[in-house]
């Protein structure tokens, strides 16, 4: 299992780091986009995408350039998110936020480059598949970040608008869940799947999203700020309603047990639409994985 | 003249009323991001692109949404260089600028949100092309925003780099000139111009982009407030090097004059390379109007 993860990150990592050597004319701006995005990060999206991609094709190289654009997006997210007027944070992962290493306006122009990038690169390399799946997993890569996605997302926490579980789980679907599908169901697309499969794959990603946002909310109050790379209480602080403020840790432990089985469910009825052609055997792991995580 | 540059910018106008209804599942995100593009500008970007693509497909309703994709990218740049930590702008055609309507979160996630949406865009209307020429003019503007174009040229501004008349040139080729140059050239491939038309429309396009920002900064200390809609003598306020600035404004009006007269010889080499297509005619009227302009 961790061999595999590995792997997928390095891969991802490799590519990200060549991307981003040429990656912009202005020296002190990719300076700051090779800061935001090489630091170290889990790589989640970019390993979701390719487990998924490799039930349908064993060559995962193939998909890494999506994968890495996952990345670019999921980078900037954090990038304007941690600004002094969004959450004004000055650690991420154990390091100077951008706009305290750099300055706002850089932090700002990074992120909209990263974004940018990320469509450049996977237009770049579009070729690489047939034409019209590439499309389509651009599509869905685009639609889960913008309006109707992560920025929605981020623009509800913002407002503070959330009151309620309905709301919360909004908010989320939004802000995390909805590049987390997106990673899932694009991996899905560019190996060519069909609609059936694209539609369990959406359920699947449901249920992941919602393990992947209680745990880290019970992960702010449970974690110490070194193994988790970035402030602790931070939702606290912030007075934020979080799965936690509403349910209380144990509670919320529960529901993560809840998902998991849900979702192992769900990988037993994938793998019988592909067929003989992939094992979920990774995505398996990855899904207790995810529920177990302690950082 | 007049009527063909309303009736272009009219068809851009009414994609984006649209397209911009249901962009969003955060109504306020939605609100800002409206309120961003539906603003009376001028749509220069959209005419430039569906100028060209006329030269080679009457049908320019279908090229609307490429053109309506520049202006989104063009409309976030506004947003976000009129930003507190940016040019710190209030006004913007006349009406305080997003951050000052709303948040700056807002206008920040409003931004990122419709660099989003011009991706979208593009993407939801490639097969009404042949996918190729499609993902080469997305391609294409894709690099002009990004951190080899816009993004650079924003950089270089902010941090003040620039020092001479090299640098000056190669601040503006990135701020204004990429995305101007991107309208023409995306336009050109979408109507499906081989090689040679598109180096000459690339060059076309970089006097273009010098007529435009030498103007631009001419108007500033010439103009006044109600006319161009936007604060003037902001240049000298921020006590930033302009054209003006080095050259003092009779030289200016002389370059403008040897950039127009330059680039209405190229058209002449653009229409004998085409063909019998299409005529250049409003090509040309446009470039006078761009170098006369007093607004």
């Amino acid at each position: 299992m961790k061999e595999n993860l590995k792997k997928k990150a390095g891969l991802t990592e490799t590519f990200l780091l060549n991307e981003l050597k040429n990656c912009s004319t202005s020296d002190s701006l990719r300076e700051i986009m090779q800061y935001a995005v090489l630091n170290g990060g889990k790589r989640l999206r970019p390993v979701l995408l390719l487990s998924v991609y490799e039930l349908f094709d064993s060559n995962i190289e193939k998909a890494v350039p999506y994968a890495a654009a996952l990345e670019m997006i999921h980078s900037y997210s954090l990038v304007h998110d941690d600004l002094p007027s969004m959450d004004n944070d000055d650690l991420r992962r154990g390091k100077p936020t951008c706009h305290k290493q750099f300055s706002e306006f850089g932090a700002i122009l990074a992120g909209d480059a990263l974004l940018n990038l990320s469509f450049e690169t996977m237009l770049k390399y579009a070729k690489e598949f047939p034409l019209e799946r590439a499309l389509s997993a651009m599509a869905c890569i685009g639609e889960a970040s913008g309006a109707k996605g992560m920025c929605a997302g981020q623009m509800s926490d913002m407002e503070q608008s959330v009151s309620d579980f309905e709301s919360l789980c909004k908010m989320y679907r939004g802000k995390t869940g909805a590049l987390l599908k997106a990673a899932l169901v694009s991996g899905g697309i560019l190996g060519g799947a069909d609609s059936d499969t694209v539609r369990l794959l959406e359920q699947f990603a449901d249920k992941i999203g919602l393990i992947f946002q209680i745990k880290d909310d019970v992960l702010d109050v449970t974690a110490d700020e070194k193994t988790l790379g970035k402030p602790v209480f931070s939702d606290e602080k912030n007075q934020k309603i979080t799965f936690v403020s509403q349910y209380g840790i144990t509670q919320c432990e529960q529901l993560i047990d809840t998902y998991k089985n849900e979702a192992l469910e769900m990988l037993d009825s994938l793998e019988q639409t592909i067929g003989k052609n992939g094992s979920a055997d990774f995505l398996r792991k990855l899904t207790v994985y995810m529920a177990e995580r302690n950082y």
